[in-house]
């Protein structure tokens, strides 16, 4: 082989051949579900059933939170300038970083080092979590992953949770997440529970996804919400308009049931 | 109301609630697929159960097409200036335009064209399909959605096809397009046959999305290779390398079958 | 030369040698102001100093406009999410599009169909600006670089007028411009100057530069403010918070003179 | 004032008035040349004559760099897919980063630390400079800003180190990175003399601007290059072509000489 050629492992492409991580593209469609397909093209071999539904829920779960995030505001305000669609979304996608969507690297980060330490040390869960939280009291660091300025209980997280239980996907981290989520409440004295970005974390250590596409993962998800705000942006809203971040309301359906 | 708020209709946040399109996401989340999620999102209500699995095998149809797109190059160079993860997908998502995945669109267009013209002038779909190819030739333009650079036959535009007719989803675009690639062999002499931004064009059309959303949902669909390759160049490739879009090889698995 | 290589018009580097349109980059560092740079690189040649300095004066022209346009906002939001200095200043420059800082391009290409129809149609200046606010009304459209949502009369645009004219570079164009003011002034009953987009349009259109430029001059002005807004965003604001649009003020030195 | 109010010290915007960190621009146009008020923005008051010429030249060095950098590459493939103007520009100027251009910041916060230990300890520049290049060298890091993958004698550099001398700025701070250049050379029996980076930033902590904004005032020259580049992309070259980042050659105009 030519030596200055470089190498990459996703995607093979012959004439009339399309194969991800040697399987052909047509053979995966309608055979494999894109969030199957996503874990697939991620990690380098198809999911079981069980992860592959785990996958399809973590992608449900950030596909969108309306027009307060700074991903959307900086979409609108982006293709509010005249840009086309795609740039917009870009710049929702580039907005996703440290401090947005960031806390899921940084909970899968600190969940991974918390079990290491559970094993290591041979202390139980409870009294490595307890630490945990000591010691990010005492050095005034926040726990990424818990605590949301909106929502008290995510309903996400909580879910997120029941299901992996379901499929039989939670295991250690998730018991370390839920441990930490004890501890902070006896330390505060009131509920400071584990949110979306959290019960992410914790299904994607239990899946051994690596920690730094944690924010890939986040943007794989909210592009789908992304993507509408920078088409309602363009086709309904005035150019050069000035987006306020609080001053907006939701004018779509009213609650509805998911039909089964 | 307030008079200054501006509205938008895709997901309403409230304290321990998120809805998109009225649905709670957490009710979404293990029962609606990811792929049918997106499908909820853009258009605003959930897709029939048929098209629904017609967006999942759009969605895996362009995960990715290896190294050699521009969105994929773009993506790996900005990365290998030393920039964040979701910045170099962010550079891959805004490659995605007029000449890289824009033919979804430019088919789109072409084909609602030629649909209303056969609906308003009564002639026969073949009829229509060869005055398109002919005016098309006449003003030496290509039409967008036909022949590939690469493929001489695009699985995936077949594939996608024999699933949109067992889903009972193909309709007057998928007939035009079938009869655009038949005028086009009988004016070439040869097949340059429908490519896979072709027929995911004929079966938006068919799921009646928006023309100007093609980019769109090309982009939640490659977003998913360009997070591998960027991820790929930030943890095994060279920083700052000069990245040839030519001289590259695949060095990942052989082609291996779809379990079933 | 090899028949593969693709060619660049604009810079040479080999060892030990930068030449931007055939000039060292060494000889020009200490002789050419940047602002002339500016102008040969785009160019091709250098300008004469009366056209040099006409184009360092756009290039202050633009050079910020506080937080209030959409760049500035997409820029700090970017940043906000945790992105690097350069990421939120290209969020910032993709905002500039066709509504915003547009309206340069807008104008070129209107005060080009002006000019050239004077030209050939002997019609005085007046007549042809009084019949092109008089289609523009009739058709409902705004003309590009006239009136301005914060400025009644834009003192930039003046003052680049009045350099023109002191650089002998104030031609047809800056006429035309000056004709159009006086017949919307006419037509509506009211002063509608022309602003700074406006002004730099006529400039750019003695200078000969291609309509198709605007937005990238206007981006190479406005970069300069984008990184100040970003720096101070990164360095002085609170991570994740709610950037409003409309509810900051200005809180950096009172109004001075410049020194002679 | 209001207290939901949030600030920024740049650029005060009332109804016909706009005034960078104090003063009106239309003062400034005319009066102070852009390098001038790029200092002005980014620092919060105008250069003395000598600090604004050599900004002047750091703007003028590092104005491009031909088609090879990343950053080009991105920006014109970006813009090889259909996208506009300035989002091309946007996604070479995202490509900036740790890697590209980033030896700026690595080669500022370098030198601060070897002046300040030179100020504490007492030792001599040289002593200094050699301690720091044996101590890079045992831990196997690069010193940022010394050696060229092109250049052996980084024309830029030297011109930037005389300007300074010229001006009356060159201080400590070029002291130290002609110091640790002829360490290098010692260290390694060969020379590897600073480059345009490493003589940037010298000469910006001489000018006493924070270490954070280097790749911003990189962006801020680099921009003018990479607008011609996607200028040339988008009206000289085929859309969606491969862009080698090797097969291509300069074919602008012969070297010349810079008039006086």
């Amino acid at each position: 082989m030519n030596k200055r050629m470089w190498q990459q492992p996703i995607t093979k492409v012959a004439p009339d051949e399309v194969a991800v991580r040697g399987y052909r593209i047509e053979a995966l469609m309608g055979q494999v579900p894109f969030a199957h397909v996503v874990y697939l093209v991620l990690k380098g071999e198809l999911p079981t059933p069980s992860q592959g539904r785990m996958m399809d829920a973590i992608l449900v779960s950030s596909v969108d939170h309306g027009a307060t995030p700074p991903s959307a505001l900086a979409a609108r305000t982006v293709a509010s300038g005249g840009a086309p669609l795609t740039t917009g979304v870009a710049a929702g996608i580039m907005t996703i970083n440290r401090h947005h969507g960031g806390a899921i690297e940084g909970c899968m980060s600190l969940l991974r080092q918390a079990v290491a330490r559970q094993q290591e040390s041979g202390d139980s869960t409870a009294e490595v979590a307890q630490a945990v939280v000591a010691e990010a009291r005492q050095e005034r660091r926040r726990i990424p992953g818990f605590g949301h300025r909106i929502h008290a209980h995510d309903p996400r997280a909580a879910r997120l949770f029941e299901l992996a239980r379901k499929e039989g996907v939670a295991g250690p981290y998730v018991e370390m997440a839920e441990a930490i989520q004890a501890a902070l409440q006896d330390a505060l004295g009131r509920p400071f529970p584990i949110n979306v970005d959290g019960a992410m974390a914790a299904v994607l250590c239990e899946l051994d996804f690596p920690t730094e596409i944690g924010n890939g993962l986040f943007a794989i998800s909210r592009i789908v919400g992304l993507t509408a705000h920078v088409f309602d942006e363009i086709t309904r809203q005035r150019p050069m308009r000035r987006i306020s971040p609080t001053d907006h309301t939701y004018n779509g359906p009213e609650d509805r049931e998911v039909p089964r």
